[in-house]
């Protein structure tokens, strides 16, 4: 895994700690601060102190709010009059629909026909057009692009981009601003996108911090193509951490490199550490939090990580989790 | 019901804004300001626009807090020293342990042996001492005022106090920052010192706010006794809203009073709607909070309040349900 000194230094392309707080001062524009609180729970089960920093607490519910706001905000007067279009149906999406709405501009999220309804009708509650087109993922990223050839919309893709990076990256500014003598940042991490942006925040800061990286089992992209050295692909399979999934793209410009020098270490929860640390923000925090959200939780209620004393901070990342699941694994939890 | 006029001039005694701005200088100290987030989906479903006071935000999970330390910051460093007590075994003892273990003094919370050892441990955790005495309220009550006469410990009285009025008034003047041109206020009551606080505030920055309360239809004791022009008794019947019950005292001096000349409009909600309430603020707000907390969005879900489409806030109180309640509550929800 990468070493500290590298930071900054890879051949690949890199986000600056100034363009981190430019968009910190662009995201408070829309998005406000989120608390990072410590969990006495946790604190008193591990031994160390551990803070949760509360990505959850967002209007819509995720930290994808950052990035999204940092990147809309920067357009021309222009393109703002031709709106923006995305074609993830998740967190990012929704993000788009909600960050354009509060703008005033017009927001077009393309999908295929496979999305769900429960989906379709949250991102246009936050405001999106939505255009089905085809059968599945790929169908509507292409249509996605066309809108933009014919009709001039900027697409704001979902990762790997500097802007989205460097609004993710204020997690990690307030992370240091409110508890500056955190030791080790415990983050998930799916396309990379918001490793990069706290990992660099944090290691800016303090080049001693450790920064571990959180996957689960099933299929770990990020993971993977480390160990590779090189962007891989899988195949994905159902997970709890859906919000994980997706692929971190063969010609990774940005997240990939950035990973993987600033990374200390990478755990992997598996299905059943996921829905354990998601009972546990049920019942200890009375907060609903979706797979993704719980990994970091999951990672430490299980020791897999070595805090020996130090105190941590883990991110809580999103809430969009479907009521049938959080039932099932409040359910669960209670059986124990 | 009371009118807007009669502000400040009833012959009971009463809080001025000027306390409560001073309660605000003095509780950042300890607590942090809680989001007023606008509820789309409430705004959606009632053609006006609902914002959520999210009191359910505090470490502690409970807007008690602000009570708690705005009266347990005031005292002398002998009291300090001394320590402090409570016979409450909800939300007010939480707050207590709470405040007094980040001020570090010593907190004692005395109780019955008929406590549920959750609560126990709930409190514990929060850094008190346990006094464990006889077989109900009334006796570790009791206790509570012999330990003061003994040790000299001072007793945090849960409710009827204007420090503690003046504390959860802070709510108010956040709202009124936050959104200045709110209309109506939806404001549970138990004891009233959370409605007697907010109204107080509001109706001091705009006197023409409607300021509703609302109380469970099983034994709300200051609806009661508003009709009833005095202070009675009620027997307690359990309900979801637990956290609404307990007398507000034959002898009060304050919430009462403040509560009849402010109060604009009374709704009284049934537990189905609680339930139904708290299972939307699951669904739609992936939040876990108590019945206590879901009544003003009862009263709003069940359009109980004519809003007209004028801009309405209501405070989401706090989380602190047994996840077996939340449980079903959850799967009632699913299945309509």
């Amino acid at each position: 895994m990468g070493k500290t000194e590298t930071l900054h230094t890879s051949a690949g392309k890199h986000v600056t700690l100034q363009q981190i707080f430019e968009a910190k001062r662009r995201v408070y524009q829309i998005v406000k601060p989120t608390p990072f609180i410590q969990s006495i729970q946790l604190s008193d089960q591990l031994g160390s102190p551990v803070y949760l920093k509360l990505e959850n607490y967002h209007e819509i519910g995720a930290f994808k709010v950052r990035g999204a706001a940092n990147k809309i905000l920067q357009l021309s007067n222009e393109e703002k009059k031709r709106g923006v279009a995305t074609f993830s149906t998740g967190n990012h999406g929704l993000a788009v629909a909600y960050v354009a709405k509060k703008m005033g501009i017009s927001a077009t999220v393309c999908i295929s026909n496979r999305v769900p309804k429960a989906k379709v009708d949250a991102i246009r509650l936050a405001g999106a057009r939505i255009e089905i087109v085809g059968e599945g993922q790929d169908d509507a990223e292409k249509y996605c692009y066309e809108l933009e050839e014919k009709n001039g919309v900027t697409v704001i893709k979902p990762f790997d981009d500097p802007d989205i990076i460097a609004g993710q990256g204020t997690i990690g500014i307030e992370m240091a601003e409110e508890e500056p003598d955190i030791e080790v940042a415990v983050i998930p991490i799916s396309g990379g996108g918001l490793f990069a942006g706290i990992a660099t925040a944090l290691k800016s800061y303090n080049p001693k911090m450790k920064m571990i990286g959180v996957s689960m089992e099933r299929s770990p992209v990020m993971y993977e193509s480390i160990r590779a050295g090189k962007p891989v692909i899988l195949k994905e399979q159902p997970t709890l951490a859906d919000s994980l999934l997706g692929g971190i793209g063969l010609n990774n410009a940005y997240t990939f490199e950035i990973a993987k020098n600033l990374v200390d270490d990478f755990v992997l929860v598996s299905e059943e550490e996921i829905a354990e640390a998601m009972g546990f923000m049920a019942a200890e925090h009375r907060m609903i939090v979706e797979g993704a959200a719980a990994t970091g939780v999951a990672a430490l209620l299980n020791r897999k990580i070595d805090l020996a004393g130090m105190k941590a901070g883990t991110i809580i990342t999103g809430n969009n989790v479907d009521l049938s699941v959080i039932s099932n694994v409040i359910q669960d939890y209670q059986r124990k």
